[in-house]
């Protein structure tokens, strides 16, 4: 028998989505994403020159750092200190890959964009809308460097969005939650680009394994999630700041 | 001459206060508390047992930590690993201090509750107001606790709410923003209970001296300033969730 | 035009194998595996008892632990100390997810197996030859306990082995060297079981995209690739210890 | 009832103080401080340089270590390592901020001085004792500076000195020891330059609260102490050295 | 031409030593060994218990901590924190190694003995001045177990002691200062017990090598300046506490 | 009675020694040394500039670092990660200063030499296995920079060996397996040049204590093993490079 979803969604429909600009006013870009439960600010801070592998090349960079605040979850978890756990540097790594496919590092110039990504609640999920929040996030930025004079034509490329799908009970289900992703036997991240290119593939059989046939049927559910994921990074975007 | 506020306050003017109370949903309380620009995430958690020095005393035990998010300034911040400032764990410890004051531990029984204060915004005056916030989170947490059926009388002895002060040519001024904070010459916390107990008192002349006449003049205005919070406080609480 | 690989390679095939057993004597199983010019000593040993969250399931544990040595690369990296890089975190739970995927943890009980893969000599595919030497060195240490008498039936359940693929200009090519790795625009890491179940699936564009036509050709070439590699483990495994 | 000294002091009484100057003898000043059994060396050692936000403004600056050896109490305590305590370092950013009030940043010029506070007896009052020892070591290396041309005036523009004084049955009590320590509702610090200004009041209401009567009371006394000992450092700094 | 030594010394004469014991008074033990200019607080604390290898075996441990004050030598010195140099690592166990061949381990009985070696001042020659003066801090905490009726019987089998000795010239000089040692080719540390049977020998030729005949030399020297320090020892423990 | 060797070796007598050169392909040496079941790995590699204190001096430096994979012994150990053991620090800065004194460091010139030394197995004498198979490492790295003409005449001043010796039942034996290591009541280790000229001689009586005429004897015995392996080291350095 198949999955039911414990929300009634559709195996190829999204959780609630939702942006909310400008949250906070110091940084280049602030943006409070919402995907259903999980909810991430992620905020965008730019600094003068680059790291050394890079001093001297013209070329702009990128870098992303991810964490959970202690409460985000049901059981407080103790803060990352010492050192990070591998989930945490992976996470943190991919939401820099992710990012900087969305932008041409010779226009940016020399100079660094850091994307923080704090979840604030977590629901599964935490580091797609890490990367397709920040991609919102990274838009204002580039807007405020835009209008300050700091940058003079915009090094934006991509769109750029992810999500998840896990396979349950043998069949895709899109933008898992907590609970469908503990249950999910196959658990894959998609990061695509406005012209659905492949940025990142990650799959991870945690139970058994999964077929070639599974691993397309999972990409066409991905395809049409990003797709929406993209729609409304634009009509956030539109929206004039009040 | 007298010094101008920036934002045209009155000497002994609170900046808007506001609480946003179920923040987040997993922790027990949650509350965005803002204060002018500044603006922390005051999370409380509860967990079973209690620290060596407490184990078999029939006792509570409340612990807080605080961070700054690293956007949360205009220059980007690192975040603190391997070591935690001098600064934060005085902050931290002053939060746990002064919100241990309001609780009966025998009352609480053998549970740790955390209050963890992440500084989403920071334009100064952000370790009273994660005290200020953190009582109505406390408060909020006590309530899940007793509607849970886990307690069945409040710990709550004390309303609990912290002010800075500082001197500015001279003069008292309450509830200094960062402008103000860099110019001061004396920078006073003080944390009160709801019968204007003092809790703490912690000033730093951080050019010359202050005499006691201007010690007891800043008494004057953080009082005042309390009082106030107290107040905003309590009309917080008094709304229902919806 | 064409990448030409600098050794001279068919576009799906591999560098040379090879599996040398019993290399150290003290670990329940030891595999020096040479894959073209990379070296890798991979170690497993058997430690009783499992991770909390495991105790008392009955089940048993796989983990591993990945480095470089030193003086591996033509020019000498530190060792890392105090924080592994994310890149070695990335690693090694790669290889652990992997590995376990060989195992019925049920059968194997209540002990821990460490998978120790010390990169002796990189030119590049160091993971994927962590991988399939380390599937080899657990084929010895399940054989050991099993002749010990520790255990009375194998937990293997899969053979396991891992490759690298890339796009160069556009193409596929299995098994890169350092100097094509440089150069690949897409790196893919594909790991599969002897039904080729897919187990894990790590893609990442490194520059630009890549299409799902492509995803499907590197896919054929991993395929072919770890066919002839679980031969070769086979054929290593038939060899008694002289 | 009154609480009942156990030395059998008067409430606004200190404990016996002795400063023994030049104890060891390659630091620039270096004072053994004696408070009642609390015993402290005080070394201040001069280096070229001044912090990062301080290069180029002609002004030098001052730092304080502070730490308990392991055999300084009836327990022995571990080493801090890796992290500091909070309470150590909220002690040695009181001492730094507290001595440099002593201090014209100017006159002193582009050098630090440490002091560095290693407790060697605890007998409570370890903080204030480095402070007022401290200024003791400080005055003599800056003769030190101005015995060896290094200086041409001397940059030490206040006397500073600091007491502690608590509550015990509601009462004011100055200096207390480690069995009146742990008694007191309310414990203060209250540092005090030669003209009785305020440079540091830091108190905490242990249990319960405290009033601003009570405040002043505390004050009156600590003011009382402080003068005294700032006799003593006097007399300490009028001898030879032999 | 010979070495003449700086300070005017035969080549087998020690430097002024004295021993000043119970210098703090929480300790068991503890003494303030002077070796010349070379200063060394040792104190010897008791707590029960032993480490994980010793338990249930009936024995006693020992174990030693050494640090530096960092104004003990003309330049400061930071303080070992997050790790220790190899050089402190060295000295900790060399005097943990000399004073445990002081104890009969099974009359000491499951308690742990902390020597604490922090060197107040140093010009050369702190690791033998802490093994020596160790030994005197040892002997009273051993008293203090005594009296205190903790111990029936004294678990002290011999008297221990060290010396250093160099090669200036091609020639053996005692117990080098910080000018001799800085000019040494060869630096040799000697811990004799009370039979003048060896416990440790380290010798390092700084410069070029040493003969086996130059050793004999060496040794004959270190015997006769660590004969003299035995009987300072003994005079030093056969003074009544005052 | 006296003390019978596990393998039958007479009291001088070395285990089989190897030195596999060229074993890996990027360092400049690169030596797998195997004595008896011991089994390290001594690369060196060469990188340009000096530490600090030599820089200007014209002179090189030699540094080395010694580990143990976790798999070496029969009981997996730890990676040193954080902190490293008080033991390897001890080792790595003993073979640091034995190959030092191999080399004139003025014709080295200013470039920095690191040594590594990872024992893959251990039973015993890792340390003078990683000087001795170092030296031929040493040696296959100097001969690669005279053949690339960045050296134009060899800095090797003299040949280094080592071995350890212990007493057994009060006898000396040669060369110690982890047996014969562990049953010793004295432990020496002997590091000599090509004159037979002493570099390090360090020696604990783990157990009571030794005389100078056992001294003498286990030197006797240490000679004769250091001359054997210095024989082994020039007959493996003759061998032409396959």
């Amino acid at each position: 028998m198949a999955w039911q979803r414990p929300d009634g969604r559709q195996p190829d429909e999204l959780r609630p989505v939702r942006f909310e600009r400008h949250f906070t006013r110091y940084a280049a870009g602030s943006v409070l994403a919402h995907s259903g439960n999980t909810c991430v600010l992620c905020t965008v801070t730019v600094q003068p020159g680059v790291p050394k592998f890079l001093e001297g090349s013209g070329q702009g960079w990128l870098t992303a750092e991810y964490r959970m605040l202690p409460a985000a979850t049901l059981q407080r978890q103790p803060r990352e200190f010492m050192k990070l756990s591998g989930r945490t540097q992976e996470i943190q790594r991919l939401i820099g890959r992710s990012l900087r496919a969305a932008l041409d590092m010779k226009v940016l110039g020399e100079r660094t964009l850091t994307i923080d990504a704090d979840v604030l609640q977590a629901d599964a999920g935490t580091r797609t809308a890490s990367i397709t929040g920040g991609f919102v996030a990274l838009s204002d930025a580039i807007d405020t460097l835009l209008q300050s004079g700091e940058l003079t034509s915009s090094p934006i490329r991509h769109q750029i969005a992810a999500v998840s799908v896990g396979l349950l009970d043998g069949e895709p289900f899109l933008d898992l939650d907590y609970t469908e992703d503990a249950a999910a036997t196959t658990d894959f991240n998609v990061v695509l680009n406005d012209e659905l290119g492949l940025i990142e593939l990650q799959g991870t059989a945690e139970e058994g394994s999964f077929t070639r046939a599974q691993l397309d049927r999972m990409l066409d559910v991905a395809e049409k999630g990003i797709k929406t994921l993209m729609q409304l990074q634009r009509q956030a975007l539109q929206q004039p700041h009040s």
